[in-house]
């Protein structure tokens, strides 16, 4: 996210207004450094067409772009172009936290806008074109025929130009924790059933569909990577191959009735972004991403603060402790199991003795903050039963005490940091956020670690859907009204 | 609701357990009154079955009970009876509000814990034997192979005795709102599609398919009706008909992925109802719906107080006047819009000077409240766009001064009457529920009429399944917390 304060600074627009359609055929962007050049033109069908080329070699081979609609003729051809307008900018800003101090935002603009004559509409295709790679995304200007729709699928194409080898994970709605597979395009069909390991909440899409970000090399040493910024109010774009020709696609992840999008215009697709270069290092110190997610919304950032922690984590995915209190009860209750009537199981990882020790190794480490997940009552039943009023957020197992815990580790200089694991039950998330938040606000806890394992309730519904990303979205802001740090875990 | 306090009075159990398994095969159950029978039995197969007498007629033939389960060889067959109890219940209560001051609770009780032996299981089927009908529901103690299950469909059936007289609207996961049609059960089929009128949303299920509660006549004269009771975190219960053998069995609302019941033991179903007379007059003076719900849960119920109450609606609903405040708007971002700067329609129902008209009328007429629909930002697009973020039920108009109105109405002896409509967005609901009805405790509202017009968001879910009774209860234990009492209507 950029500072808002710096961020309207040095905008230069060099409106480029062409008169005559029969001149808007192709146009062309060069990258502030003219090293990056595409091209934009439409094709006999009105279809939007773009490619991408870096240092005079083809990165990309002409693409198509467009979205299919519900219910409507679609927004995939019949265009023509109608307006160009051309800009540069050029700017430093500071970012709240991350590996610099200062970004440098610097780019050729092209915001090409195509009428669709038989709908009667317009929208606009903006391109950024960054020394490092290239960013576009769709605009839908409020009109007569373009406010309220829903996307079936977009089409937005990345042609490569070979068999190029890929750094991929299978595509899925619902995970990325899968291990990274190194192979040739065209081998991707092949392998992608061994690639689909096990995992708590999962839906590959394709037989050739993998995950942005999507890392590849071409056989003459060129690097390009392919990935979204801004993902606001949206699904997450997926990639699904045509191996045949190597020409990725974009596929959005669907809601539960196969929707994959609910628009209302004026609005924006995130960017679509392309980072190329021949030097592999320059594609992880690009910053386009960055450079394209919109400003940092909030004034006051100072309670935010990277911290270094350690956690009673391992140990329990490596089976030495758990983060069930008793392993006599075959479901929870909340509200009407009293814990302290129960059998522990003497493996409690979040217990007060062996909390106070990690509190101490971080002290004497120079850690800032220790994260202990299994504190709070329900992770007997939490997993693999659609539950629904899994956790609340707020009620510790009898052996973690809050109040004493969090004293000790102030005294030290060290914080706890809070685990919300939702078990993918997101209303019942939104409906204890509150309490959830002001009950770390009054204990001093100021971080949150939120998991979402295990298929999405509401039922239907995929980790990296829109539903869900509004979700995403809305915890973190929720969590900065209380001056809290979300670190959101999409799957565990 | 019944009032907790008298609830447990009179409790006269006499538990009659029969040692030897053969002795078990049929158990009958009789009225306080002597004039209504059941009988209960297993079939060779294991299947629960029971029947009905009214004054020696049948009411029911024998009618099969059990549940399909998800991933689990069911509640459906392979029952010995293990248990009978039965019990005597007398006891007059008083509800909160209602036509009397008294209600008497008279049962006699019967709960047979059916063993399925390959499962290694056990439920219970507890039947209420009124004096004016039959209650009956499905109970699932917590035990090793009955914890968590999931409902595909209940199997509850209600077998008559021949071509019986319905009054009956089609069955439906989205509404209610159709008018009745009066035919023999065998023209069902014939007549459905003409009884399935337009309406915001709409999930007709089956071309034998109707509604509870369903009343029915036989040729004879006997009426008998079709219901359920305590329906809580479960969904609701539609009926379809076998026509050829005039049996109809239960049809519950599925959720988005076509599942229909989440449940974990130790839980209940809701009671399933036959209320029978052969004298028209007895169904409607029936409380057997009253005397199954749960007792009220609140010791204070002080604050709730039913009213009459007139509103700006009809003219809304005859188009005399708008919802909307404006015509110009093709489309509303809350928060973004500044209404002030739009253009009135100057048809606007909920402004100042025509709500205090009605607050006149009703002082004068000795009417408590006032409703007043489309006081708020957000109806220019309200209906019809699957639009998540719809109202925020706290911003006024800029003609409805919710403070002056307020004032006006108090000075007369008259409150105004929220309302929230919520446009089946529910998610978008709960997340702005707790400062709407802080907005109503602010300025002097004690009642919403709440509204849930369109396709449910999340999308996939219904107006009936579990989901939305979650919902709904959510919404009145909410509003109870601030004193406010909930008119739900669950589609408009």
């Amino acid at each position: 996210m950029r500072n808002m304060k710096t961020f309207y600074a040095k905008l230069m627009t060099m409106a480029l207004l062409l008169c005559a359609a029969g001149m808007l055929k192709a146009q062309s962007l060069t990258s502030p450094n003219g090293e990056l050049q595409m091209n934009f033109s439409v094709s006999p069908q009105g279809e939007p067409v773009y490619d991408l080329a870096y240092k005079g070699r083809t990165v990309l081979k002409p693409s198509k772009l467009g979205l299919e609609l519900k219910d409507d003729p679609g927004l995939m051809d019949g265009f023509s172009i109608a307006d160009v307008k051309t800009a540069t900018f050029d700017e430093t800003w500071e970012p709240v936290w991350g590996e610099e101090k200062q970004i440098r935002n610097h780019y050729n603009e092209m915001a090409v806008t195509l009428n669709q004559k038989a709908q009667e509409r317009n929208i606009v295709i903006r391109f950024r074109l960054f020394d490092d790679g290239l960013g576009f995304r769709y605009e839908f200007p409020l009109q007569k025929n373009l406010n309220y729709f829903v996307i079936k699928e977009e089409h937005t194409q990345f042609a490569m130009t070979g068999d190029h080898t890929a750094f991929w994970i299978p595509g899925d709605y619902d995970t990325q924790e899968y291990d990274y597979t190194e192979s040739k395009l065209s081998e991707i069909r092949g392998l992608i059933k061994g690639a689909i390991t096990p995992n708590s909440s999962q839906t590959p899409f394709s037989e050739t569909g993998v995950q942005t970000a999507l890392q590849l090399k071409t056989a003459d040493g060129l690097y390009i990577n392919l990935h979204e910024a801004a993902l606001v109010d949206y699904s997450c774009m997926h990639l699904n191959l045509d191996d045949k020709n190597f020409v990725f696609e974009s596929w959005l992840t669907p809601d539960a009735v196969g929707d994959k999008g609910y628009l209302q215009a004026p609005c924006v697709s995130p960017w679509r972004t392309v980072i190329v270069s021949d030097d592999a290092r320059d594609i992880l110190a690009s910053r386009i991403t960055l450079n394209l997610n919109e400003p940092c919304a909030y004034d006051d950032v100072s309670w935010i603060k990277p911290v270094k922690y350690v956690g009673v984590w391992w140990e329990l995915i490596a089976g030495k402790s758990t983060w069930a209190y008793t392993d006599e009860l075959p479901s929870v209750k909340l509200g009407v199991l009293d814990y302290s009537k129960t059998k522990p199981n003497g493996r409690h990882g979040a217990n007060n003795e062996h909390v106070k020790k990690y509190i101490d190794f971080a002290a004497a480490n120079g850690l800032d903050q220790v994260l202990v997940e299994g504190w709070n009552e329900g992770w007997e039943d939490w997993f693999g039963k659609s539950k629904d009023y899994v956790f609340d957020f707020v009620s510790p197992y009898p052996d973690f005490d809050v109040k004493m815990l969090n004293q000790y580790a102030h005294s030290k200089g060290v914080k706890l940091m809070m685990h919300h694991e939702t078990s993918a039950s997101v209303r019942n998330y939104e409906r204890h956020m509150d309490k959830a938040y002001q009950f770390m606000v009054d204990n001093g806890y100021n971080a949150v670690k939120s998991g979402y394992v295990g298929n999405i309730i509401p039922r239907g519904e995929h980790h990296y859907g829109q539903w869900m990303n509004n979700h995403y979205r809305y915890a973190v802001k929720k969590a900065a009204e209380y001056k809290i740090i979300q670190v959101s875990q999409v799957n565990q």
